[in-house]
């Protein structure tokens, strides 16, 4: 134990909530990814990943470009550059979490 | 890229929640965790600490023994064995998330 603030107090939650960080996460391995890919991979419904991109978009982590295939409507969503650097922000806080918790126990090599 | 589900989608919000892994992560790292310490260590307010350990009281998560030192109340926080297994699958996702992340990227090891 320590006074030190723990690694969780400086997590960002527009970018720790979950099918945000999912979000991110997978748009960070492309230049752009598809909404369709992400819907599918995340395991979202469309009006909940919507909402999410929805908050993304406004707070400036990504961008989206909408576009056809045929006569079928397609979502790309790209990350910007503070996207970028908010999701390495997160994964190193996370790491550190991560880190800290396995130190001090032996959690993750239990018998559970 | 691949279709199976990526692993930000088996987080549990009870768990991932911010200050709610924050708490768990620090009760983890002894019998009991003193309120005033986590309150320090998270730099969280006391009714949003109030809030969050209701809610993993109530989820069966912690344990709260309340009792006195001198004349001044205090209460203690346990993790349950369900706590510890939910902070357990939480901290496995999370590496995997991270690992995922750092193979498909330089992110962390960037000049940002």
């Amino acid at each position: 134990m320590n006074d030190v603030p723990h690694p969780s107090s400086i997590l960002d939650d527009r970018v720790h909530q979950k099918a945000r960080l999912g979000i991110l996460a997978l748009s960070s391995e492309a230049k752009a990814v598809e909404f369709g890919y992400i819907l599918k991979t995340l395991e979202l419904t469309s009006g909940n990943l919507a909402r999410h991109l929805d908050v993304l978009e406004k707070a400036e982590l990504i961008t989206i470009k909408k576009g056809f295939v045929g006569k079928r409507p397609r979502s790309w969503i790209s990350l910007t550059t503070a996207g970028r650097d908010a999701l390495a922000s997160e994964i190193r806080a996370l790491r550190a979490i991560v880190d800290r918790v396995e130190r001090a126990n032996s959690l993750t090599s239990g018998d559970d």
